[in-house]
Parts: C-alpha cells; structure tokens; sequence
C-alpha cells in the first residue's frame, strides 16, 4: 500500500500527454488516430498534476488526466505523499457514479501504474468557491448536494450494507496518508504556534486568544478523536466548496482522494463551513448592503436547504429499517448526531482556513487587510460557537442564528 | 481472508495429534521423539477443538492445541465460520504477550494451513468463571485485569500507536463473521422474539417486558451502532470470565478471536458485566446471608478495584500527551466515556447471557427454578438500570450503587 513507485510511472507533461492519450484504447471513441491532441496542465490543488486535453480540430472531444505526485505540490518534494490515493480516488469515484452519477465525473480509467485517472472534463463548469466569491447564485446546488450526500454517506454505512461487505470497504479504504494531512492540518495545527501556519499580522491577537482557549481544545480534541475512530461511512473527505464544480443547472463533485471510513458529518460539515466561509467574507466584499444582505441570505438559506435535502434523501433507508433494531426514537437520534457533528467538523474547516496553511480564497483574497481581518475574525467567532454549542443543536436553523448572531472580535 | 478451507486442513483427534505433534520443530524442546504422547480434547466453547497434551512420562511436558472448527460447533455446521478467525487469535496473542507476558498464554507457534495455535497448557488454573460460582475469591485478579486491559487497550490505540500502524492495524484485524456473531447474539436477537434465544419458562415476563422497552431498544441500538463503527483500540472481543484462567496468584487471558478494532469499554465492560451476572446469581446460590453478603462485597470491591488499577495503569500513556492536543478536562472525558461505554457495554452482556443464545452457568446452573428467576430477574434489572443511566455515571461507585439497589421483579 504505501511501496516505491511503480518503475512505469512518470509524471506527464504537455508533451508527453498526447502519446500517452494515444496507447488507451479506452479513449478510441473520443480521440482519433489523425487527430492533433493539446493540453494544458491546470492543477491548482497542492497534491497532483491536472491536464485538460482536447482534439484541435474539435474541442468538444475532450477529457481531463489527473495524475498524482509523489509529494504535496505546495511545499515541494520534503514532504513526500503515497501514490495509493490515486487509487482510492478512482474507487470512490466508481462508488460514487454508480449512486450518484449525475453529480460524479464519468471515469474512462484508472491507470494504476501512473496514478492516473482519466475523467471526463467539465468544460462548462467552474468551481464552486470561484462562482460564489463573484456573488453567483446556484439554484440547484443545495437539492444537487443534498442528494449526493445522503446516497454517498448513507449507502456505504451499516445501514445500507451487509456487515461483511461494510468491514471489507472499511480495510480498503484505509487511507492513512491522507487522513495524517487532515488530522495535522485541521485538528493540530491552527491550535498552536506552528510553522505550517499562515494569518496576516492583523489578525494575531484573536489567533492568540483561540490558541489559549482550553475549553476549545477539549472540544477539538474530541473531534479530532472521532475523525480517527468512528468508522460510519464512506466520506469524501475533501468536500469544501473546491470539490465542487457547477453552474446554473449541474453539481459534480470531484476529487475524493481523502476518501476514507469517518464519519458522516465530516462531509456536510464541510458543505456548511465553506458556505459559512463565504458568508463570512461578505460581510467585507460588498459594498452595497442589500446586494449583501441578499446573498448572505442566499448563503444562509442553501445551508437550511442542504440539510433538510439530506434529511429527506435519506429518509428510504429509515423506511427500510427494522423499528425493533432501530426505533424511531434511535433514527432520529441518529441524524441529530451527524447534525451535530457536521456543526463541529463544519467550524474545525472554517478554523484551519483562516488560521492553518490552506486558506481560501473567499476571504484571503480580501484586498483590503481591515476588511479581511473583520471577516477572518467573524469567521472565527462563527465558528468558535459552532464547536462549543454543537451539543446543544437539534435544528440546522440554530446554526444560521449563531452564524446571524455573531460579530467580529476586531 | 474468508476463501476456502485450506487443502492441507484437517481436524485433529487424539488419534492424530501425536503424529503431529512430534511434526512440529517447534515443540522439540518439550517433546522427545521417544515420547509417548498422549492427550484429551476438552472444548467447552462453541468455535473450537482444544486438545490437552503431555509426554505420558513427564506430565509437566505439556501443551495446548486450539484447532479453529469451520463452524459453530455449539450449532453444528449449518453455521458455517470462517477459519481465518485463528490467524485474528494468533495475532492478537502475539501483541498481548509482547504488552503483558505475564497474563498471556505463550504461543509456541500457529500452523496457518490447520488453523491451529499450540500454546502453554495452563494446568494450574481454572477457568474464572467456575471459581466464581464455586465462591473462590482471587485476590489479584482485579490488579491483575486492569494491568492487561489498561496496557493491551491504550498501546494499540491512536493514543499511542503512530497515525499508520494504528490504520494498517484496524485492516489486518478486521473480523467480519466474528463481530457478526457479537452484532446478532448481544445486541439484536435477546430484544426481539427469536428462535436463538433461551431462558426459563418462569421469566417469560420479565423478558416480554424488555422487549416491549423502545426506550432501552434506543440505547441498545446506539450501543450497537458504537460496537459497529467507533475502531477505538484492539479490543480482545470477548473478555468474560469464561475466558479468563486464575489461581490465587496467577491470572492469564485466553481466546482473543473475536479480537477487533473496537470500543475500550466493550472489554471494561465484558469484564464488569460478568462479575455482575455472577453478583446476581449469589442472591440465590448461598442460603447463608452472611456468606452471601461477603461474596458480594467481594465481587463489588473487585469492581471498583478493576476500574481504578485500569486508570492508574492508563496513566502514563496521559502523561507523555501533548496537553495542547489533549487537555487534562480531554483526558479526564476520554476516561469517562470509556467509564460510559464499559457500563452500557457490560449491561448488553449481561442481558444476552440471561436472554440469548449462550447462557452462562452462574445462573442457568442455579437448580431452583424460583431461584434461578430470582437471580436472573435481578441481573436483568441491574441491567437495565446500567443501559439507561450510564450517560450520566461519572464514577465506578455508581454502578456499584445500581447493583445494590436493584431488587428482582419477579
């Protein structure tokens, strides 16, 4: 699982990308043997290569190649990454088009020598988190969302799978790598003083008061315990609003190469920790405060939407259950606890991306450093509460209140 | 891991187990190839052959083979369990002795192809269990217990193992058909009418009235739940007293193979619960009050005396934490819970040995019928009582305190 390097792989480059389109018999039907082949390598992610390649003469016969690096991209080659997550991104992703292939990229292949995957290239979408900094509305995401979540999650869990199968997918998952990077990046780091870490200068008397709440890392720490231990189902793992690629009338999700057993409200939580992000950085983005209010309300409404969507699509595998085994009672018990979990995991993804080394662009992109400390410091707070009080929560709309609540600390 | 039964595989009979004895370089320091050798098959359990052997000229030459059946011995083999459960034993014994030597049978070697573990015959002790009943007290035992328990649970958690053992350690101790058994005779079948289940014509209302309980059904569930995801530690899985050799000075822990990533308190409480099922049978078994009410005490003072050694010899592993990834008020609710997990756990145990499928003797051996109710009506109850109240038990004395004021319904 985590041995050398296969001796076929190489990493591609611009080049070497059309003979390799050219040896896949797998790609016969998009590219034809006359057929000039370009690319353009577009990764912006810290893990992998990113091609999109198309026939000159055509551009709609096109697809995209991802190939996984040996180390993370961001920091360079100090600080290697096993290959095996290409394959546990393929396996997601083939789990993932059969339950949901309406918000999954086709696969045309895996090559497991080169840590490739071969996907289909979505051309007329971007990505989420780009759309929403530029005030973009997306009608359809949290119905889309909502819905992949409650497949995923639900169909890989207990509660849909035989026992044997269940254990079988756990072992095959095991993910060890990846999750390092979220337990380190998410559950360690923004907590402490830490080389890894990355906040303007401005914003380090409200990291300081965070970095000395203990009863915040008493909270912290259990959720970083649960991360580790409870084996629930097979989350994406990464599904922050970079994931995500829409427009006005699709979702697809993409990249699940953290994919491993977790359990289920590290998924949601990233959903409504990134929206909450972006609501949090329009506090400072819009000068005009109808256009803001509109669309944190829009924000705050598809966080409502994604929940109850979710509630509702997985409503048939509670119709199916047993009631002696699983009373009602339990089955609602049951979603409080991932409500309440994506609350706490939700505001440990909004911590890590004001505080830790990958932040996001919704709100370091803030040119004006007064304005970008506000909205860091009000998503800090958002989230500080979200983890304390999460205990507490029985409704999605309690999260809105706090999220409405809140006021920066500077 | 659950192919067919290896080609090489046959059960041994005390026809054959000279033969194959002499076969094993392994056991040449014990056995001389002059030796006569003979032996006795004494399985009491349900999944096993278990060969006494000895030199016939030197009784203290000996050992034990434990031969994995390829099914449920108890049911015969329309039951069918895979073999592979041996290599989960082999494994878990290893790291047991490696953690505590000094309570784990010395394995001489496991004989992949016949799914066979020879280890030291433990002549000098008996099963606990049947101490118990006969109202043998064991004045090491609880320091003894908490020794292992505290060592073999912390030292193959996240606790301590590094982030990738701990991950490629759940993989290689998953044991599907195993945990299966535990999933349908524990937490399933004694809360519904099933034809596996056995008790008593005489406390046919006390179970109606358990079953008819939805709000014990939502705790079982969770309980359930937990068992099934929450890869907490390499758990030994079935840790009652039946499993448990002891003299007056010496204590060792046999079977591991239902050994699993589980939750610590599903081995707390395997062993607080058996203590329990055995308090509740001498409200019958002694007709002197005096001996009754000292045997008693004994066995509540063995409990509380587990719990305490087993968090004073977990406490190194909170000493070399990082106390800004986990706090002292983290380290102190991580103890609880396992303190919550081990009385909901061990309550879940007692309720299957009265109610379910293998019962056990301290109660189903009580002669009088009306005594037998007695004894299993309370235990029932003191059950009970440990299910729904253990979110807010904070102390072991608590649940010393359900015992004592527990009184049988019928």
């Amino acid at each position: 699982m985590f041995g050398d390097v296969s001796p076929a792989y190489h990493p591609l480059n611009t080049e070497t990308v059309p003979a390799y389109v050219r040896s896949r018999p797998e790609l016969a039907d998009i590219f034809r043997p006359d057929d000039v082949i370009e690319s353009v390598e577009v990764g912006d992610g810290n893990l992998n290569l990113v091609f999109k390649v198309w026939a000159a003469a055509d551009h709609s016969r096109t697809i995209v190649l991802k190939q996984a690096l040996p180390y993370v991209r961001l920091v360079g080659d100090s600080w290697p990454l096993p290959t095996d997550r290409a394959r546990i991104e393929a396996q997601a992703l083939e789990i993932h088009e059969r339950l949901v292939p309406q918000h999954t990229p086709h696969v045309y292949f895996f090559d497991p020598d080169m840590y490739l995957i071969a996907m289909r290239n979505l051309n007329d979408h971007i990505i989420m988190r780009k759309g929403l900094i530029q005030g973009i509305k997306y009608p359809h995401f949290a119905e889309h969302i909502g819905l992949f979540m409650a497949r995923t999650l639900s169909s890989t869990s207990d509660l849909v799978l035989d026992y044997r199968t269940k254990k079988l997918e756990v072992a095959r998952f095991i993910n060890p790598e990846l999750c390092k990077i979220t337990e380190d990046l998410i559950f360690t780091e923004p907590y402490r003083r830490h080389e890894r870490n990355r906040y303007h200068a401005e914003l380090e008397p409200h990291v300081a008061a965070i970095q000395a709440d203990i009863g915040l890392h008493v909270e912290v720490a259990q959720l970083k315990e649960q991360f580790m231990t409870h084996a629930q189902a097979l989350v994406h793992g990464d599904l922050h609003t970079g994931s995500i690629m829409v427009n006005q009338t699709d979702t697809y999700v993409i990249d699940p190469e953290f994919a491993y057993y977790g359990p289920m409200g590290f998924d949601v939580g990233a959903v409504i920790g990134n929206l909450l992000l972006n609501y949090a950085a329009h506090e400072a983005r819009s000068s005009d405060p109808q256009v803001r209010a509109d669309f944190r309300r829009y924000l705050t409404n598809t966080i409502i939407q994604v929940w109850y969507v979710f509630v509702r699509e997985f409503q048939p595998v509670w119709e199916r259950a047993d009631v002696i085994d699983m009373p009602r009672l339990y089955q609602e018990s049951y979603m409080r606890r991932v409500l309440q979990d994506s609350v706490g995991f939700g505001a440990c993804k909004m911590m890590r991306r004001i505080i830790g080394l990958a932040g996001v662009e919704d709100i370091r992109g803030i040119e004006d450093v007064g304005q970008r400390t506000t909205a860091a410091s009000l998503a800090l707070n958002i989230a500080t509460t979200m983890i304390k009080a999460r205990h507490h929560i029985t409704r999605i709309e309690e999260v809105v209140e706090i999220a409405e609540a809140a006021r920066p600390t500077l």
